[in-house]
């Protein structure tokens, strides 16, 4: 049952302190209780062109249930297959959802593996907490993942810029209509073979700066990956793509702040005419900006690699106003968004008011040089060609 | 399949215009059209004292399948019964939800009666449109959620303070993970017999005012019934309640303007203490405050039924300071939430800061004096005592 916490209920202050503590009186999400049920036939993986984000998924599924009362259940690997829900379920009605996204590669060496799942199971966590979804162990997550992963090892597809886009979800399954936390809910995971975002090398995009609809808030949920945070941004995207581009430049506040792109982290490079010095720039973490995964592997391996004497990486606030005026004094080098789904996606240009602010890209090409530079650099790791600490997770073997 | 507005699709400049022209060129929902499966047995009443909001259902639910190639379906009225979805199913991962929420009254006369139905379709469309999901003709839906009343009429509960709680749904099915707008939708209504949101009588709340979280801002999706504005409301509902307080009195901005209270609207009373003259108060349309069907009933009825030489009735920015400074000064009156569930709901106690703001009631009773009459007022109309132009619409006749 749906507790509801209006005015007529039995909530009491002690409450609050129960559903923190809820995880820890009841089963804690435990990966050696797994069970799997395999299809009595497994399917042919699809020659690679054929793979479309998203919706070509593999034969398997992972599935667990939480109640309040007993906590988590055991994990099920079983067929994909349909969720049969009540009408009244709370995922329908009050958005009780979230999701992560992250990927599994298949190496040289025949392993495959994923990519620093443990700020993806982070992010899930926090993004549970937000909406009283239940928290998990992190590793069991993982561990179970890998196992599904296994499964379907086969179904992994191979070569550059493919890999296995991995969606873990999970979603409030109470019964009823009162407004309250959920006392239900089934975390599953789907995975889906996919190819390169841009299969015939970068393809870079112009952005419409908008501040005729805002995606986030201090106070609110944008930095969480939260469902409640996508179907509103869908319009706006419609209405940029009516006027000619492909995404969102998400601007906050009267000062017009650079907040993200459509559903990424975005990055820009200026330079300082007078000094020569070169500024990598994104938006900090202050509530409002997802906390990107490759946002960070970009900010990390920017800090490790770009010369100091050149460089400077910074989490600063920054407004389409600077990139305009900077652009105007031919101080704006390049940008890029970054996400999950296209690594880095280079950016051309950008509509504000008026104005097309033009971002300048490499001769011929569809890109930035540190766009460029930073894309080789994820994909070299992800496809194991190099190891950096443990941002690479063996899950299985090919072999 | 879910289309993918991401930079290497092939949405082109004029796909927004067709999308808003969908409706045109496709079937319109037509209530001619209903098909109508009826339970081998129906169901008995239960008695009063056993209905819970929202968890007790009648015995049929309306359902009517979307797609943007054809345009809606026939309607189907069926036995109340689960739904089967993909888990890549666009609702779970993107919130693609909305739903509205009206009631309908057993009259003395032996009618059934839907309270101002056409306001609730309108909000409807208009929450359907902000998510790219498909709008309808109102009055369609109209005639078949009156069909779905009429098969379950002999459990709309009978007697003053029961109603049956109509919840209309309307979720996104698109099949796949792009980030796009839904090309499949299911709109589905089910119904709930409701009793008293008080049974004995007003229970007047306390209220934490809130400015640790937003629920709503400029630009974003505040005035739509959509899921994604409810979930991310419960932890603050927590936390609020772990102080003591059952809802939350959301602030906006610097200025912490007062917005809604929980899931309602939030009216205050102030009476000028040099003039004696009294406001009814309630912050304005502004796209952060949902458009409630009885906020806009409580403003009508207080425009006609107020006396203008003693009353000025008000939707004007207020902030939380204004209430504490005239509540000081002996000129706060009174206040409260206004929304479907408990037609009102009194105000007792605003917690802000280190204080308690004490909001007066009537001597040895747990409402105001104006919050009592809007009630009655009210609860006249929607049980056929009083005719209030085109509020009520029958629906069935239960001899």
């Amino acid at each position: 049952m749906l507790k509801r916490l209006s005015s007529n209920s039995n909530f009491s202050k002690g409450l609050w302190k129960i559903l923190n503590q809820r995880n820890m009186s009841t089963s804690k999400l435990d990966a050696s209780k797994l069970q799997v049920t395999r299809v009595s036939q497994k399917s042919q993986p699809k020659p690679n062109d054929q793979l479309v984000f998203g919706k070509t998924f593999t034969d398997h599924m992972l599935s667990i249930e939480w109640t309040m009362e007993k906590g988590w259940d055991a994990p099920v690997i079983k067929p994909y297959g349909p969720i049969t829900l009540d009408p009244a379920s709370c995922v329908f009605h009050y958005a009780f959802e979230l999701f992560e996204g992250l990927k599994a590669y298949r190496t040289k060496d025949g392993k495959i593996t994923m990519f620093r799942p443990d700020k993806n199971m982070e992010r899930m966590n926090k993004s549970a907490a937000r909406i009283c979804l239940p928290t998990f162990d992190s590793d069991e997550l993982i561990k179970l993942i890998g196992k599904l992963i296994e499964e379907d090892k086969h179904l992994v597809p191979e070569g550059q810029g493919y890999s296995l886009y991995i969606r873990p979800t999970m979603i409030g399954t109470t019964d009823g209509l009162g407004v309250g936390y959920p006392d239900r809910a089934l975390l599953y995971v789907i995975t889906s073979p996919v190819g390169p975002y841009y299969k015939t090398g970068f393809k870079a995009v112009k952005l419409l700066a908008t501040d005729f609809a805002t995606r986030a808030w201090p106070g609110g949920v944008g930095d969480k990956k939260l469902g409640a945070n996508y179907a509103p941004c869908i319009l706006p995207q419609l209405q940029a793509a009516d006027k000619g581009y492909q995404q969102n430049l998400w601007l906050f506040g009267p000062e017009k702040n650079i907040t993200e792109v459509g559903t990424m982290n975005v990055f820009f490079v200026f330079k300082d005419s007078k000094t020569g010095k070169k500024e990598l720039v994104t938006a900090p973490l202050d509530g409002t900006i997802l906390e990107g995964v490759t946002r960070d592997s970009v900010l990390s391996l920017a800090r490790e690699r770009l010369d100091p004497k050149e460089w400077e990486v910074n989490e600063r606030y920054y407004t389409i106003y600077e990139v305009s005026e900077r652009s105007k004094k031919g101080e704006l080098v390049e940008a890029f968004g970054s996400g999950t789904a296209a690594v880095v996606s280079p950016i051309k240009e950008i509509g504000w008011q008026d104005e097309d602010i033009q971002v300048p890209l490499l001769p011929g090409e569809q890109s930035g040089e540190l766009t460029k530079d930073v894309a080789n650099w994820i994909a070299a790791i992800q496809y194991g060609k190099e190891v950096h600490g443990n941002w690479s997770r063996v899950v299985a073997d090919v072999n």
